[in-house]
């Protein structure tokens, strides 16, 4: 059955093939290097043969990275130093290849997705490749009511697997996620502390850069809002109460990639809290995600070791974008490569000491 | 002048260029992103336009790494499970193209030049690409004598001043660090303890696996050798000590790197023992290193510190060879395309909310 919305995908992933992950790493352990020396490379190769399914795993390319675009009634709370309609703008900058997002891209090899799921201000007409899937000109003000309807939601997640889905039928082998949506750290933080139970001051940043008064405003907006969250709530619940158009959108890319048996790498905090949705309503799930990086928001870090993922990198980003998933690509693919393409000591004649691992 | 020797390389250094650092800073706070958002990748492009003297700087490729291998007597006091013949052994598994080095060098673009500049164990007559540069059959035992002479120090660090010099007169724009050396994580650590004053123990690592009574013999050793060490001894006295060859022609390099005005990738504890001992010796050429890589051994991390470098990567690798600065060169070419490539805020009509950094 084709994967082409969010029941179909929680239908369809499965979990991955642990015997591929075993064969891979008893393959690192011959290869001319002492046991364990390349640290998170053999970790990451592991995962993509769990992945594919079989070791080693093909070297995870080409790659897409789907930039979904959303706005927040909460930026009437104060909540950022941006003006609502950068989105927009942002989204006009994506289409036009300016932003940081499409120099990395191509420095990757990786072709841009843009997916307006959810702009507030009117988008230009020639945006040239942007995907038009708005569900709603921006989410309601989480302040003071649920984000979004349960079916608002599900409409958005709808749109990731789609997204995700067509873009493994256009020959896709490794799926980055990216965000824009001014104001979207707060309900980041917010589904990240409902998510992993931690206190809301510990989860929120600076986003893009606000101020000590601002971020008193951002932590009690979210502590507010939190309080409509019954304990037990459901994940999608939670979502549609606090989240975001594109962070229910990135959801769903992550479970349509999981559904396609595809490797996800996710960066940034967007991305992490969507992340923990995705893996909430389909734990299977997790098992198809490569954490690319951990952006300086504190929520990232506290999605990242709720989910048990460690990232590729960490360089201090605080960007979105999925430019620090994107700068994680290479290091992704070459992983693969270190399976496929090393010698073994046997092969090389090189004299093997065994496990000097103490 | 040619730069061809240490001495020449020593003369040729100038400081790198503040004016166009500056320039750098300047253009990523225009670029569309919030200030500073692109963390240690900003850092990079600044440095990047410093050492090219221009703002943007061109994208620094092509790549060439160095792997420097050479020999210690100190294996004779069991600080390593390896027997000294891997050296030569993984030398030829360079040459023959199957190490991990080869495999990410293929990734990132990169040729591989192999140099043997004193490795104990007869070399294959047919090794392709080799250079042979030997100074000697591997050091004498630190833990006895001076690992070198004066004389032999200098000889290896012109090696690699020409192995440098004959890279950028290739035409490589970015020149990255690799080594090989059973045992080599013992001078390393006698050199970072040296020159940064922090006891042994508190740098000495497992290398590529030890126990804890290996350890503990580790520590012993260099406790012993830097009794011989004068608080006074000028770096290269300090390097002849208790260094090794390839940790003298890798500071060539660096320095060789730095008189060319190449940008220098440098990664694991070798080459970070390495760039102190050449800095220590001309200042000056820190400004051409870019620290790829943080490795898991103590000393890495107390020699970036000391160098007041931050990595770009840390990825748990204990490898060498060069494998960390490669897994990071694409990051340090993106940092360039970054400042050539995004557009401002005026070009693409972008709303700037001026510097919300705290």
């Amino acid at each position: 059955m084709p994967v082409t919305d969010f029941a179909g995908a929680v239908e369809a992933v499965v979990p991955v093939d642990a015997a591929a992950a075993a064969d891979a790493a008893a393959h690192h352990d011959r290869l001319t290097k002492p046991r364990g020396a390349l640290g998170r490379i053999e970790d990451v190769g592991i995962r993509l043969a769990a992945i594919a399914g079989e070791s080693p795993p093909p070297v995870p390319e080409p790659v897409t990275v789907a930039v979904f675009a959303g706005d927040h009634g909460v930026v009437a709370q104060g909540v950022t130093p941006w003006p609502q309609e950068v989105t927009a703008q942002m989204v006009a900058n994506f289409c036009g290849g300016g932003a940081a997002v499409n120099v990395l891209a191509r420095h990757a090899g990786a072709e841009v997705v843009v997916v307006d799921v959810g702009v507030a201000t009117p988008l230009p007409a020639d945006a040239p490749g942007l995907l038009r899937r708005s569900v709603r000109a921006g989410t309601r003000d989480l302040a003071e009511e649920a984000a979004m309807t349960g079916d608002e939601a599900v409409a958005a997640i709808d749109v990731g697997v789609e997204v995700a889905s067509a873009a493994v039928d256009g020959g896709a082998r490794l799926l980055v996620t990216g965000d824009m949506g001014i104001g979207n750290t707060t309900p980041s933080a917010a589904l990240i502390a409902a998510l992993t139970g931690r206190p809301p001051a510990a989860v929120t940043g600076r986003g893009t850069g606000i101020d000590d008064g601002m971020l008193a405003r951002k932590v009690a907006v979210i502590d507010r809002a939190l309080g409509r969250v019954r304990a037990d709530a459901a994940p999608l619940e939670v979502l549609a109460e606090v989240g975001g158009l594109e962070i229910a959108a990135l959801a769903g890319f992550v479970l349509g990639g999981a559904a396609r048996r595809g490797p996800v790498v996710v960066g940034g905090v967007i991305a992490a809290a969507a992340t923990l949705v995705a893996t909430a309503i389909v734990p299977d799930a997790l098992g198809y995600v490569i954490a690319g990086h951990r952006s300086s928001e504190p929520g990232s870090a506290a999605a990242l070791e709720a989910l048990g993922l460690d990232p590729v990198l960490d360089l201090e980003l605080r960007l979105g974008e999925g430019s620090g998933a994107l700068l994680a690509v290479p290091a992704v693919q070459a992983s693969a490569k270190i399976l496929r393409d090393m010698a073994t000591f046997d092969s090389a004649g090189v004299t093997d000491k065994g496990d000097p691992r103490p």
